[in-house]
C-alpha cells in the first residue's frame, strides 16, 4: 500500500496508527503541506480534494482518514477498530467525529492560515482562537467519555478508531502548548495509548518525511 | 425516538432526512443555536457536548449525526444508507466526511460569530471565508462525485449517507448565495434528491422549531 502523507497532519497520523495497528506495511510518499504540494497536479491526480492522507491499496484510491480507517477494517479485520454491536460503535463514531468534526478541522495548517493572511490575526490571536476550539471540543469529549467509556483506551482495554483520533488531536494540542489539565480522562487514555509501539510508530517525528 | 435538533443546523438536517428516509417518527425538540439553548444545563444532561443534533432511542442517547445515521442504519435497515461493500462504503464515506470534516465545521454559526466577536471581521469578510471553504470543499466533493459516482444521488439511483450531507451543505451554501455553477454533478444531484419527498420534509422551513 503507499500511503500519501503529511509528517505533522492529525488526520495522516490517524491513519498511520491504524496502519500500525493492523500490522500492514506500506510505503509513505510525503505531501508537503507547508510549501503546497497537495494542490500539485500530480497529487490532485491521486486525491482531488487536494487533502491528506489519501491511501492506495492496488486498484482503490481514497482519501478522508474517517472512509480510510473503515475500509482498512473492512479489509484488515484484527484488531477491529469499529465495533460490530450497534450501541458500542456508535459510541466510538461519537468520540471520533466530535474529534474529527468539531476540533480538528478549525485548527488546521490552512485556516490559521487564511485568519493570517487575509484577516491579519496575529500569532497570540490564532494561539487564542486554537486554544478556544480545543477546549471547547475536549470538554465534550471528556465528559462523552467519562459517560461512555472505561479501561485504558477510549472504550475498554482494546484501541479503536477513537484512540487514532483522540491521540493525534492531543499531540496537536500539547505542541500548541494548551493546557489540557481539565480534561482527566482524555489525559489518561493519551498517557497510556501515546507509548505503546503502534502510536510510537506513527508519530510524526518518526516519519520518512519529517523536517526537523 | 426524540430529536434535538435547530431548524437551521446542516448537521440535523442531515439526520432528519435519514430518519425520513428510513420512514420512522420522531419527535422534535428545538434547540436554539441562536440564543445559546446548547449551552443550558438541561441540554448538556442530554449531550455533554453541547452540540446538536441528538437523537434519543429508548436507553441510547447519542450525537454526531455521522454517528447517529451509522446507528440507524443498523436499528432500521431499510433503505440502508451506509453500502456494506467495503469499497461502495468507503466512497460514500469518502464525499461524506470531505463534507463533514472539511466544508461544514469551519462555516457553521459559532465559527461565523467568533470571527465577528473576537476578529472584528466584517459581513464582507465573513461572507468571503465562507464562499472560499465552500468553493475549496465543493470542488473536490465534485471532482469525486465526476470520478466515483454516477445515476440520479451521489451514488446511484437510490440515497446514501452521501446524500443526506449533500444536500443540507449545498442549501447552505445557496442560502450564503455562493455561486456554484462550476459543480455541475453537485448541482444536478441537489435538483433531484433535494426535490424527494424525505429531503422536503427535512427541509429547515419545515420544522417545529422554524423562525422566520
Amino acid at each position: 500500500m503507499q500511503l500519501y502523507s503529511f509528517f505533522n497532519s492529525s488526520t495522516s497520523y490517524r491513519v498511520r496508527i491504524a496502519l500500525a495497528l493492523k500490522g500492514q506495511a506500506y510505503d509513505t510518499h510525503g505531501v508537503n503541506l507547508r510549501s503546497g504540494q497537495q494542490r500539485d497536479a500530480a497529487y490532485l491526480e491521486v486525491n482531488p480534494s487536494g487533502v491528506v492522507p489519501s491511501l492506495v491499496d492496488e486498484d482503490v484510491t481514497l482519501s478522508q482518514s474517517l472512509a480510510i480507517i473503515d475500509y482498512l477494517d473492512a479489509r484488515f479485520p484484527e484488531p477491529r477498530l469499529i465495533p460490530a454491536d450497534p450501541v458500542e460503535r456508535a459510541r466510538v463514531l461519537e468520540v471520533s467525529n466530535a474529534i474529527a468534526c468539531d476540533i480538528h478541522p478549525v485548527n488546521n495548517l490552512r485556516i490559521l492560515r487564511y485568519l493570517k493572511d487575509q484577516f491579519n490575526v496575529d500569532e497570540e490571536g490564532r494561539n487564542a482562537w486554537y486554544r478556544h476550539w480545543v477546549a471547547e471540543g475536549l470538554s465534550g469529549v471528556d465528559a462523552l467519555l467519562q459517560r461512555h467509556g472505561d479501561g485504558a483506551y477510549c472504550f475498554g482495554d482494546a484501541p479503536t478508531l477513537a484512540d487514532c483520533c483522540l491521540v493525534p488531536q492531543v499531540a496537536n494540542a500539547l505542541r500548541m502548548k494548551c493546557d489540557l489539565s481539565a480534561y482527566p480522562r482524555v489525559m489518561a487514555i493519551y498517557a497510556h495509548a501515546s507509548a505503546q509501539p503502534a502510536f510510537v510508530a506513527a508519530e510524526p517525528a518518526r516519519q520518512p518525511d519529517y523536517i526537523a
